[in-house]
């Protein structure tokens, strides 16, 4: 069983690519919405709230952890790791192997909500294993809200994505880190906009393969799967079944998830 | 000293129209920005933390407090009135009153968040006040993600703001609630669309006129103050400085606070 945590929806496109990459995996699923945003909180709240989590994700039989979240990786991955025997991956790492993994020009760019911007997470790793990269980071904070209220029926929504990508465009990258893990839910309309030429890296598309490999290397783990999925919220579970049901695409239950 | 709660900067909206009406008087403004957004969390959390937001602003020497929350006002401000016994004052309460007192024809739109408008809290405390009144209400989700980034220099989120503002144009509405404390910075925008013959029942309008009768009914109670204003966030203080000094259009300093 792999355990996947976010602090809402956002992680169900990690989830999702994974499912299509590897349909026979277990999985549990965890969103803690009755704390989210997570992004103005501190660290050490984070680092709790991401130590709740595993444990809870432990408990229904984890035994790999995914962060699904940018916030989390960025101040709780490490502390997490240090702590646990199992393997914990994350999406900021994922992402940045990824994208290293599929430039050419080594000129890459990140977006993502202003927090994972400002916290320098994506480039940070970048520069720490590629020093030579050139990279390029934009803050797009209205993308989440605009996904998450599934405004891309709304032309306006498209004009404010135009503008925030513009100077990316005029950096001539060649891969583009979509930052934030709302973002493959929109990841067409980006590539129509960035054009062809352009990589786009996900953090769901990222994780999937970082699993693949990982259950390739390691054919035990996790081998003996069903495609059972496990859907836990810690906030209200009628909004998120209803959510998860619409970013997921199939018909979905969720539980209501007591943390301590 | 009259002290104000908002689980972020929303609530400086109302500060701002308080002071332009009494500039004597003596604030202090706690934003729990580590904890927001209260939208989606349980209403036990809520009145945990307006309790000890509350308790906060006492310590600081508040004698009256102000809930300048919708969320908080929603679910906290009845457990607070019970609690204290100094004056309490929620924006839900006060917009409602307002909006009881300018309406003419009694047919009141109210606008908001997801989780205010599923709340019905302008709502019910409509009906209860006046069962005659017909009542539309719309949530604007994205509005305030449009405030906060201060995207309204983007012709785009005007079409969103009509695209909204259409359902309770067509209905003919007399008086329109801005049901969250982000609203009354893009008031203008919203005047224009709706009509010069539409009255906007804003909550920092409506908490100064509240607030001002008060004061006028009970001259003693803060009647020695010097405008001093205080300053408090739970979360980022850089962060929360450069916003306060563009939402209250002034420079300011903000402390760190510490809540138990």
């Amino acid at each position: 069983m792999v355990g996947f945590f976010d602090s809402g929806a956002g992680g169900l496109t990690v989830l999702k690519a994974v499912r299509a990459r590897l349909p026979s995996l277990d999985v549990v699923y965890l969103g803690d919405t009755a704390r989210a945003l997570y992004g103005n909180q501190h660290p050490e709240a984070i680092q709790r709230y991401t130590r709740e989590a595993a444990a809870f994700l432990v408990a229904q039989g984890a035994t790999i952890i995914v962060i699904a979240c940018n916030t989390a990786s960025a101040v709780a991955a490490e502390v997490l790791r240090a702590e646990l025997t199992m393997p914990v991956f994350d999406v900021s790492d994922a992402s940045v192997a990824e994208a290293l993994r599929v430039s050419k020009a080594n000129r890459i760019g990140v977006i993502g909500t202003r927090t994972t911007i400002a916290s320098k997470s994506h480039e940070n790793l970048l520069r720490a294993a590629c020093p030579e990269a050139t990279i390029f980071t934009q803050p797009t904070p209205l993308l989440a809200p605009l996904v998450e209220e599934r405004a891309w029926r709304y032309p306006e929504a498209m004009r404010i994505l135009r503008r925030y990508l513009k100077p990316l465009k005029e950096r001539h990258i060649d891969t583009l880190i979509l930052g934030c893990t709302h973002y493959p839910m929109i990841a067409p309309q980006i590539q129509r906009i960035m054009g062809k030429r352009v990589k786009l890296v996900s953090s769901a598309d990222a994780m999937a393969n970082k699993l693949a490999q990982y259950l390739a290397d390691n054919p035990n783990s996790e081998s003996s799967g069903t495609g059972i999925m496990k859907l836990f919220a810690t906030g209200d579970t009628a909004h998120f079944t209803d959510t998860a049901r619409w970013w997921l695409g199939e018909s979905v239950r969720v539980e209501k998830a007591v943390l301590n």
